[in-house]
């Protein structure tokens, strides 16, 4: 079904860029003229809901987004260091739920640091979230700018893309 | 079926303690004299795994203990404040994995803070890991200590099953 919409195809990728309020993803093709834009968007729970519902939602969210695109890979953003440990906790259980939902697809995981994906992207890792999606819109073609945590979704699948060359730390976790 | 093997149960308790390498369960049910040990151990995913995979495992095992137990409620332990970001990061990837199981299953989740459990158990927020052991030991009427990360899980279903009186806090997370 993939080939039939995009021709050519030799992978799909799928960026997350999770977190418990907000969680970016992004789809892009890997072909031979280079990347393709599949689908990008936000998961955003309820506010309202309960800390383990949100946790749900994103869990749900992604094995639906995986059922729809089939990606070969999963890619998460993974940072191992953090000012407010609170926040790392909340982190830890919003990237869980996108590890398990992967895992239980059956696809792999993969994890870039935000300034390896953000020099992936931009050229340098201490980029702004700005030259982030200036630099997406432009690697996928795209008419409108594309909102910040999707940006970041889309860098990550970008580059997991081009790790085989220009990264070293293709690791799966 | 659970009404078979222990007479006049009115609630199950599951309790756990997660933790990337060691996540302690223990399961008790509230009867009209007290509290009765049902179950309790260790899921230890095999140290080989990738981290995603270790998820995987706490996120099934989660999910047969309670298919096995069939309880009320699931106590989490929830700590806000840590040293380490790093740690709060993979301790909150477990936490994520046992929340979703517990409502995947539909059963609901509750936490405390480890003082909270400590002081419904012991009488004081400061207890030591073996005054934990001992108490739960006692409390539960235990021919053997149980082992640390047990006794943390079997200390939160304790805390929990005397929440309505003793701990304000009873909030569903």
């Amino acid at each position: 079904m993939r080939n039939q919409s995009v021709p050519f195809v030799s992978s799909i990728i799928l960026g997350i860029d999770p977190g418990s309020a907000v969680t970016g993803y992004g789809v892009i093709a890997i072909q031979s003229h280079g990347f393709t834009p599949i689908d990008y968007g936000c998961i955003r729970p309820p506010r309202a809901n309960k800390l383990s519902e949100r946790f749900v939602v994103i869990y749900d969210s992604i094995g639906e987004l995986i059922e729809i695109h089939n990606p070969d890979a999963v890619v998460v953003e993974m940072q191992f260091f953090y000012k407010n440990a609170q926040s790392a906790l909340t982190l830890g259980m919003a990237k869980g739920a996108v590890m398990i939902a992967s895992k239980k697809k059956g696809v792999p995981v993969f994890h870039y640091s935000p300034p390896v994906a953000k020099k992936a992207v931009t050229g340098t890792g201490r980029a702004s979230k700005y030259q982030v999606q200036r630099m997406v819109q432009q690697r996928l073609n795209l008419a409108a700018l594309p909102p910040a945590d999707s940006a970041d979704a889309l860098a990550l699948a970008i580059c997991h893309a081009q790790a085989a060359e220009h990264v070293k730390a293709r690791k799966e976790v």
